[in-house]
C-alpha cells in the first residue's frame, strides 16, 4: 500500500512555541483520498537532522510530504539542504519570479534582492507555484519516491495542497478507498461504553477497525475501512455502523463527525428557531464555537459577554441586590442573565453561565472550576450546577461542552 | 547531549481527527528544564509500527516520552506492547488498583473488570500514579535509555509530567541551561526585517540563534542560547536581545513571549483603565482571547456580540436607517457600534468589529474578508478598513489581532 509520511520543520515545534496544526489538516485531507499518513515526524531547523529524517522516512513509505523552512530569512534551511540532497543546483523559475513581483507590486513594498531568492528552485524539480504567498513548493520523483517540500504558512500549504499536491499525487499513485464513520456519544464513560458494545466488537469484519475518543465527558466512537471495492467497503461500513447506532442510541448525540455546536445549529435551522447566550465565566467561548460554523448568522443573533457586573446589570437587567446577596455564580443570576438575553437579543432559546474558571478567585463553597448553566426559552428556564476541577483554558471548554449538550437535550424534549 | 523525542500514539492523530496539543505542551516544559526535544513522531494505533518507532528513537534520544493507548478499550494497546517489548509480565499495581477504585467511588459508578485491568502495569516499571485519570504511567531504565508511557488524556498526562516526569529525569540526568528571549514585531515584513537585522545576525555568537516567527501579519523573533554556564549564558543572550530590540524598536510590540492581548492587558492594568467590546464577525473571538488570561475581569468588562440586526439595535443603539442604508459592514456602523458599547458596558476602551467572514456574504463592493474595525474612548472613536482574502478562521483571527494592535497603538498614542 502506498503510504505517505509528514515531515514539519522548525525549531519552534520543538520548543512548544507553536501548535502544529498544518500536519493535522494535511492529515484529513489526505485521508479522504484514500492516502494513509504512516508516521507524522516534527524536526527541528537542523540540517543533519532533516537529512538523517529525510532518508529514514522514506524507509516508512513512499510519498514524503515536508513543510517549512521555506521562507526568505536564513534559518529557512530545506531549500539548499533538498538542492545537495539531490545534488542539484538552483535556478530562477520565471513563473516564481513574477509571482513574487506580482505580490511586493500589489502591496506596494519595494522589492529586495531576498525576496527575488525566492523564486530560485533546484534544477530537477516540478515547480509548484504558491497562489497565496512567495515560496513556491518543489516536487521531486526519485527512485519511485515523492518527495515534496511545500511552506510552513497554513495557508499556503493548503492551497498547494488542493491545487496541485493531492490532484498530483491522485494521477501518479492508485490508493485503496479509506472510509470513516464516527458519532458521538454524551453522558457514558469510555469502559462503560466498552462494555455495552464488546459482542458487537468482537464479531467486527477484519476489515473494519474501532476507535474510542474520549474528551470534554464525551466519547466519539469511529469505525474505520480499508478496502479496495469502495461500493462493498461502504455497503459494510454502513451496516456495522447502524448496529452500532443501535446499541448507544440511548447515549447518542449526532451519528456525524461533527462538533457539538453544528449539532444545535443544524437542530435550530431544523426547527426555525434562533440561540442567544449570556456568557460570564466563557468569555466568549461559546459564543465563538457557534460563530465559528459557516452561516451561523441563520440560528445564532448573539451574546452578551457580562465579565463586569455592570454588564450584567445594564445589559441583562440582573438584580443589583441579589448580585450583592447571592453572588455571580449562583442558580438566581445565571437564571436572570438568562431572562435577560432572551428579552433583549429577542431569540427563542438561550445558554447563560457563570462560573469560576481558575486559577483565582474561588471561595470555601465555589471553589474553582463551580459553574452555574441555565438554558431555556421564553416558557421555561432551567439551571444546573456544575463542578469542574481543572485548569482555566480545560474549564472554559467543559463549560461550554457541556452547556451545549444541556441546550440539546432542552430543545429535544421541549 | 541527553536529549527527548516525543511519540504521540493514535490513528487520530494520522487521519487528522485531532490536533496534537499535547507534545505542544510537553516541549515547552521540557524546554524550560533544558531538555531539548529533537523528535516528535506521531504513530497509528499498529503494532509493528509503535514497536519500530520505539526501536528507531533510541537512536536519536535517550529519553523516549510516550503518550497515548492507556485507555481500557481494545484499541488501546501501548501497554501491552511494552510489556512484551520488555519481555515481562503484568502484576497489579496496588496503590494504582485503590486509585481506580477511589475515582469510581468518588463518581457514583460500577466497577466493571475492565476498569480494574488498568491497574496492571509490566513488573519492571516504576509505577506513575495518576491522580486525574485511572490509567498509571509507566517508567521503563533500559540500557542507559529512559522510556516513559504516559495517558492521552492532556490534563492526566500534565499531572504526571509536572509531578513525577521531569523531576525524576532532572535527578537522572543532567541537562545544560536553553534559553530563549522573544519579541513582537508588527507593520513590517519578514523579508525587510531581516535585512534590517542582517549585520546582527552575522556577527551573533556561535551559540546564540535567531528565529523568524511570522503569523497574522506579524513576526515575532526567537533568540535561542544553548550552553553550560548559566550566567555567562543568560548575560550574553540578554546583551544581544538589548541590541535586537532597539534596532527594531519601531515595530516593537513587546519584548516578551506572549500573545498580544497580554500586551493589551498589562497596558490598560497599568493605566489603571478597562476595555468592552462590540463584535459582530468575530463572534466572540476577541473576546475569548482576552477572557482567556487570568484575572482579566481587572481590566476587561464585557462584550456584546450582535450577530444579528435586532440585537445591534436593542444592544448597542445602533441606527435601524444608517444599517439599512450602509450595511453593517460600514464605517458608520462600526463606529457606531463602538459608542453603543462604551456607554452600556461603561468602560474606559472599546473595540468594535463588523465584516464578511465567508465562505459566503460577500457583495461587489464589499467582498469576503471586508472588516471595518473601530477604537477608541470616550473622547474619540477611529475606525480602519481592513481587506483580508483567505478563509473564515484565518479570517476571524486576523480581525482579532489586526484590532487588538489598533487599540494597542490608539493607548500608547492617546
Amino acid at each position: 500500500m502506498t503510504e505517505a509520511c509528514i515531515i514539519t520543520i522548525g525549531d519552534e515545534l520543538l520548543i512548544g512555541q507553536v501548535v502544529d496544526t498544518n500536519s493535522t489538516w494535511m492529515a484529513q485531507e489526505l485521508n479522504k483520498s484514500g492516502i494513509r499518513v504512516a508516521r507524522r515526524v516534527a524536526v527541528g531547523d537542523v540540517w543533519d537532522e532533516i537529512w538523517n529524517t529525510l532518508d529514514e522516512e522514506q524507509q516508512h513509505a513512499d510519498i514524503i510530504l515536508i513543510t517549512g523552512g521555506l521562507g526568505p530569512t536564513s534559518d529557512d534551511i530545506t531549500k539548499p539542504l533538498l538542492c545537495k540532497y539531490f545534488n542539484d543546483t538552483l535556478i530562477v523559475d520565471e513563473a516564481a519570479k513574477e509571482n513574487v513581483i506580482r505580490i511586493f507590486t500589489h502591496l506596494n513594498r519595494p522589492i529586495i534582492e531576498r525576496n527575488l531568492l525566492q523564486a530560485e528552485v533546484p534544477s530537477s524539480c516540478i515547480v509548484l507555484q504558491n497562489t497565496r504567498g512567495t515560496a513556491p513548493g518543489m516536487w521531486f520523483n526519485k527512485n519511485g519516491k515523492v518527495i515534496v517540500s511545500m511552506p510552513g504558512v497554513p495557508h499556503e500549504m493548503k492551497g498547494m495542497m488542493e491545487i496541485d499536491v493531492i490532484p498530483m499525487l491522485l494521477k501518479q499513485f492508485s490508493f485503496p478507498t479509506i472510509l470513516h464513520r464516527t458519532l458521538l456519544t454524551a453522558g457514558v464513560g469510555e469502559s462503560f461504553l466498552a462494555e455495552l458494545i464488546k459482542d458487537f466488537e468482537m464479531a467486527l469484519p477484519a476489515d473494519i477497525k474501532l476507535a474510542y475518543l474520549p474528551n470534554y465527558g464525551m466519547v466519539r466512537l469511529r469505525l474505520s475501512a480499508t478496502g479496495t471495492n469502495k461500493a462493498a467497503l461502504e455497503a459494510s461500513i454502513n451496516e456495522q455502523f447502524e448496529k452500532l447506532q443501535e446499541l448507544v442510541k440511548e447515549y447518542l448525540v449526532t451519528n456525524e463527525d461533527e462538533p457539538l455546536e453544528k449539532v444545535i445549529g443544524k437542530l435550530l435551522l431544523r426547527k426555525g428557531k434562533t440561540l442567544c447566550t449570556a456568557e460570564s465565566c466563557t468569555g466568549g467561548y461559546i459564543a465563538h464555537l457557534l460563530t465559528s460554523i459557516p452561516g451561523s448568522s441563520a440560528f445564532y443573533d448573539g451574546s452578551v459577554i457580562s465579565y463586569s457586573y455592570k454588564a450584567k446589570e445594564d445589559l441583562l437587567q440582573v438584580d443589583h441586590q441579589i448580585l450583592e446577596a447571592r453572588g455571580a455564580v449562583s442558580e438566581e443570576i445565571v437564571s436572570s442573565m438568562a431572562k435577560g438575553a432572551l428579552k433583549n437579543i429577542g431569540s427563542d432559546y438561550v445558554i447563560a453561565v457563570s462560573g469560576i474558571m481558575g486559577p483565582d478567585g474561588g471561595l470555601p463553597d465555589k471553589p474553582v472550576g463551580t459553574v452555574w448553566v441555565a438554558v431555556g426559552n421564553g416558557q421555561k428556564i432551567m439551571a444546573k450546577r456544575f463542578q469542574f476541577r481543572f485548569d482555566r483554558m480545560r474549564n472554559i471548554q467543559l463549560t461550554a461542552s457541556q452547556s451545549l449538550n444541556l441546550l440539546r437535550k432542552f430543545i429535544l424534549e421541549s
